[in-house]
């Protein structure tokens, strides 16, 4: 799927087995720079978090990265002293696998929360990760990274600086436990762009409120959520910073690729078949505007009633009315793409069926207008089918 | 079921199949005092609210009531202009069957957001259900009032104030879309004592808190939500009031008989075969324990970990975590019913056999100690199950 793509220049990376996850299954990846990178990090707001999250929160504050190191199936999370002394261990062991210092290592992991890591496992896999990581692995990464994930996630982008072509790419993984601030996910993002640490901080965080925090698919926030990016300057530019000319190209296409990443793990939702964009307008604010779309689109029923191909337009109603947003009742309208379903708060003389075609396809908007401001935002979403149900029992 | 039961003195009840739901099933029905009773009543704080609901609201401030009549199929909710006059039109048919004002008529409707009421079948149902009422009507009252209930839902008080009995026979119904503040739900609560009408209204919003908002199926707040409350005073006590020697006496069955209703609520959750009650302690107050056991309630991966009957206890931290609710997350312990699964945010050493033992009941309990102060809540929920989204694909 993404066998013929290569990382920017200076960049290698592998993704292999070690056991974590079922007998072959990849489950450990390597994300390296051969060079010191500018790095930048986005975590989960989850109060419970994480040992690696904690790790690279203190790594990110020298601004500089030569690897990440993830594994999948476990996601070292509530597990005390021993699940921070076990990813320091990780991030310590390819330091000196790699010869840099341990805060050049981001470590991320993924899976069941409660377990430890089996730290023999991972330290067979760093050195081996190391040793066969080349600028070409780029499918067999992606793969490691994914837990329920039914594919992996990689997307690019080419830009052009100062003329010189700049690559970007980034990989991500999530399905499920996907609710925004951060939405169970992990984004890496490599490019060969040199860009100034804090720019390139700011820069992602922008992306990631424009992508991954505008997505949800159970409205369960993880406690592992990581996007990384690492700009390694490989490609020769003089450093970028937001003032540079052609800083609005580089964020652009930041935005790009994070968009496109977080839209490939709704389109991956667990058990989900439909893709929902979910775009409020009219309201006060776009923070309200934020707050009834979401509320329309983490609702169990709305979610139920798309997975029925139903138009339950009633659902959409009263999720808006509940959600903290706004509303006058009597100003509401709905669209179903461009079916209007509500008309000032009640049903349109629109017939059934053409709602019920729009709401049958795989993907299709859901567009509300509170009619009382400039305010707009936008939710992707997913449907909620019997199979989110099995595949979560446990 | 409640064949045997009757109405408190002076009531007077009846269930019928007017043809708003398919044919030959209750759908409408009358509860009906003969003289004019105390009213109370607490409704849903949705922002998009069913007509019944704005009437009802108005009503109440006289309060006073002969008589609640209700329908189920049709929530009378989005309908605009004309749902108003439909509701209103209901209350004055009403009120000239009974001969009373209309103001003391409480209407209330139950079921699908947006079609109109079928005003026809409701006006000869009002005369019908009139000529038919009787005390002993409970069973029929109660069926007339179901959705996607699997059961109707009454429970009774008995209490001795001033040497005299007096009786509370309280009516619910409710599945699914249910959240508090309030959770789709009705009830409907007479007592033959005679209550001064502002205390009326204190006593029953308190029980409600204690009760009807202590519950979630499915975290969807509905438009439709009603408590209504009318004592008429048929036991000759004196007037009751906060002041009252047998105040609490009186309050606290109230508080019985809107708990019983609440928990039956839960119990026929759409699709749920699993009772659960989440205790939060240890928080830095009550609000903040009751933010931390909704966050658990409500989460789709709790919900369909216990319906895996799966003692998936990092899910409980995770969705601790991201309430918003103070957490430290090295404090936080968790015991399925008494067995503990978290010790200082950590799994502890009790056998994985023990906590699944608890989990495969069909009513246990999660006790979570955040161990920051002395707030505490309890909230009362279910599994989520694939039949629940069965029964919510239309």
């Amino acid at each position: 799927m993404y066998s013929n793509l290569k990382l920017p220049q200076g960049f290698k990376c592998a993704g292999i087995a070690v056991g974590i996850k079922s007998a072959g299954v990849k489950d450990m990846a390597l994300i390296l720079s051969e060079t010191s990178a500018s790095a930048a990090g986005v975590f989960t707001t989850n109060q419970v978090c994480a040992a690696p999250v904690k790790v690279c929160r203190e790594h990110l504050k020298h601004g500089t990265a030569r690897a990440i190191v993830m594994n999948s199936g476990i996601a070292n999370a509530c597990t005390g002293a021993a699940g921070m002394v076990a990813a320091r261990s990780m991030a310590l062991e390819s330091a000196n696998v790699i010869g840099c210092e341990p805060q050049e290592i981001f470590v991320c992991s993924t899976g069941r929360i409660g377990p430890e890591l089996p730290l023999d496992k991972i330290s067979k896999g760093v050195e081996l990760l190391f040793n066969v990581a080349t600028g070409e692995q780029v499918q067999e990464t992606a793969e490691a990274m994914m837990t329920t994930d039914t594919r992996p996630k990689v997307t690019t982008a080419e830009v052009q600086i100062e003329g010189k072509s700049i690559q970007i790419v980034g990989f991500a993984k999530g399905a499920g436990m996907i609710e925004p601030n951060m939405a169970t996910m992990l984004s890496f993002i490599t490019t060969d762009a040199a860009v100034d640490p804090q720019a390139l901080q700011t820069a992602l965080k922008k992306a990631v409120d424009l992508s991954f925090n505008r997505i949800s698919v159970d409205g369960d926030q993880s406690t592992n959520d990581t996007v990384l990016a690492l700009a390694n300057g490989a490609s020769g530019n003089a450093v970028l910073t937001s003032a540079s000319a052609d800083w609005d190209v580089f964020s652009l296409a930041l935005n790009n690729v994070c968009h496109e990443l977080a839209m490939m793990i709704v389109h991956d939702g667990e058990g989900a078949d439909k893709f929902v964009t979910v775009n409020v307008t009219g309201a006060r604010s776009d923070e309200e505007a934020n707050l009834a779309a979401r509320a329309v689109a983490n609702s169990l029923l709305n979610k139920t009633a798309w997975a029925g191909s139903y138009p339950n337009w009633g659902r959409v109603m009263d999720s808006v009315g509940y959600s903290q947003a706004k509303v006058d009742e009597d100003q509401v309208s709905i669209h179903y793409d461009e079916v209007q379903a509500v008309a000032h708060g009640m049903r349109s003389n629109v017939p059934q069926e053409e709602l019920i075609k729009v709401v049958s396809q795989t993907d299709f908007a859901i567009n509300i207008d509170l009619h009382l401001g400039e305010g707009k935002a936008t939710v992707y979403t997913c449907n909620c089918t019997e199979e989110y149900v099995r595949i979560n029992v446990t």
